[in-house]
């Protein structure tokens, strides 16, 4: 086999210069880079990171859980984990496990216990009790974005208080009638994020007095299931809110589209505000607030880092602000609209 | 350290067994993983992988290099590569390559040549004269997804054929006034796939004798990059084609929505045709190309496989077929625009 020092030899540079051309650990210039390379190429030089493994026992490799890729928020996320590994000379392993899966099962029972990864960031998996048990014995450092923290250092935006100032908002505009799209009913299998916004959207009706009218249309938590749910729910006036919070932009992006198929002016007859600050956000005027997927994928990386080389062992939490971007997808409840509610209430 | 037979004795199994349970290899029964599992995180066994892969050769481990993630296409490409990997006991190496990036150069220049995968899949990464070199030099197989092959195996669909299609569809429905929305002006930096897509339509625009009628609306390729360039398109009735051929489904979208907030009706002032089928599609009533990223992103894990195995030596290039999806978004060109077209055909 080829070793390292008949690369450098042909190449004409040390042992040192060599070594880090090919490990990437280092400074070199660009053009000795590539006379090494090509020296490696041409004599079949294979780095032995392998071999580089066993000594330090460290694999330069980081693995990412997630219950999905093509959604907003975990790809944004994935992109920033990504990008702040590449800065710390790590590999990224991804474990895509979508709950009830065969492949979740497959992660959790055989992947992760190769523990070929030195850490692993955990993007809103919310393990049940067995896979818990299972993250807890692999031994490794875990950094977890989302509200569920497994015991962990955690980051994420804090979602009952998101929703709870998305519901203050409309209240203090006025509105009475305010709906909760996007979710599971009461038990039903929804995640705890999202869990924990239908709770900051009651804690918000029921502190201004509006338990009568709390309604909390379930939908699935996309542009399409927001839609499908609001073109019922505005279709009949009569008991039609003049006010909606989306579980999520995606949802309140569905309703917006929803009110202008029906011809329901957004924010004149219907005010609509979201949580996350999508990227379409902007295209709908959508009041929302803001969320950095990326953000917290960055911290979690800098933080992982820092356990695996020993310097922080506490679990650390971290909830990052939730900006309140008003744009003009919401707006004071008119009059024409109180005397509907008036209406309404006087059978 | 612990050895494998140690643990294959606390668990009373054969130490094959023991090893079946552990790398995920072959059949173990449920019980007997958990029993195997167990008795390693007492022992404080540590799957020796690395150890394997020095004596096989074989990291077990397979590279993706892509792009983007956070768009329809490569997440859903993404999800597929990992469920297919995840089927062959493969770990999944993710390269998020955008181009113009530091990452991507980090990527090409570095972490590539480390070499810790026996195989790549290149997702519509279209790489540079520089880039090609540097993947034909790592000695690994690579299958690509998409319409640039590099010389490898390649999947994708036939993207001219796709766009040319979708022109021909409109112009049989007798509309003439055809523009198309999304993409660079010529010589423009629009990637291989969307440069295909134009050629395709202006291919049909031609062979129909409309090459008058030629239109092509240079927009990013995004749903809002499509509605504010629709936005400008239509807003001016006297220059309103009668007919938008999007770049691919998200800008087709991004029109229909342009369309409805100006009250232009589709299909019946409007016809919108798409390429893609994704996930919004079918909530807007849109007319589409189908391509299926999943299925070509599972075909290329197998093609992959054999490489590696060693099965088929020589590249393959197949082509996937595209499925018409006719749903409302498109119809013919009624007498109400016909007397338009020809009013405007008079000065």
């Amino acid at each position: 086999m080829v070793g390292i020092a008949e690369v450098a030899r042909a190449a004409g540079v040390s042992k040192a210069t060599a070594s880090r051309a090919l490990t990437g650990r280092g400074y070199v210039a660009d053009d000795t880079r590539a006379r090494v390379e090509t020296a490696a190429a041409e004599l079949g030089y294979i780095a032995s990171t392998n071999a580089a493994s066993l000594v330090t026992g460290r694999t330069q490799n980081i693995g990412v859980v997630l219950p999905h890729v093509n959604r907003w928020f975990f790809a944004e996320a994935l992109e920033g984990i990504q990008a702040g590994l590449l800065e710390h000379g790590r590999d990224l392993t991804l474990y895509d496990a979508e709950p009830g899966t065969a492949s979740r099962s497959a992660i959790f029972d055989t992947f992760l216990g190769r523990k070929r990864f030195d850490g692993l960031i955990a993007v809103c998996i919310e393990p049940d009790e067995r896979e818990a048990v299972r993250l807890s014995t692999l031994g490794k450092p875990i950094v977890s974005i989302g509200c569920y923290d497994i015991g962990t250092s955690a980051v994420s935006i804090d979602d009952a208080d998101a929703a709870w100032r998305a519901t203050k908002h409309l209240i203090e505009l006025g509105h009475r009638r305010i709906a909760f799209v996007g979710g599971e009913a009461d038990g039903g299998p929804s995640t705890l994020g999202d869990a924990r916004r239908i709770a900051g959207y009651l804690a918000a009706m029921q502190e201004a007095g509006l338990s009568e009218d709390i309604l909390h249309v379930v939908s699935e938590v996309s542009m399409p299931g927001g839609y499908a749910a609001s073109v019922d729910l505005l279709g009949d006036s009569r008991r039609r809110p003049t006010a909606i919070v989306g579980m999520c932009d995606e949802v309140a992006i569905g309703t917006i589209i929803a009110a202008r198929r029906l011809g329901i002016h957004v924010p004149a007859d219907l005010s609509v505000v979201g949580i996350d600050d999508h990227e379409h956000a902007d295209m709908f005027a959508l009041t929302t607030l803001q969320q950095k997927p990326r953000d917290q994928a960055r911290l979690a990386v800098d933080i992982l880092m820092h356990h695996i080389d020993g310097d922080h062992v506490e679990p650390r939490r971290i909830w990052e602000p939730a900006r309140f971007i008003v744009r003009s997808s919401t707006g004071p409840l008119d009059s024409r609209q109180s005397s509907l509610d008036r209406r309404a209430a006087t059978p």
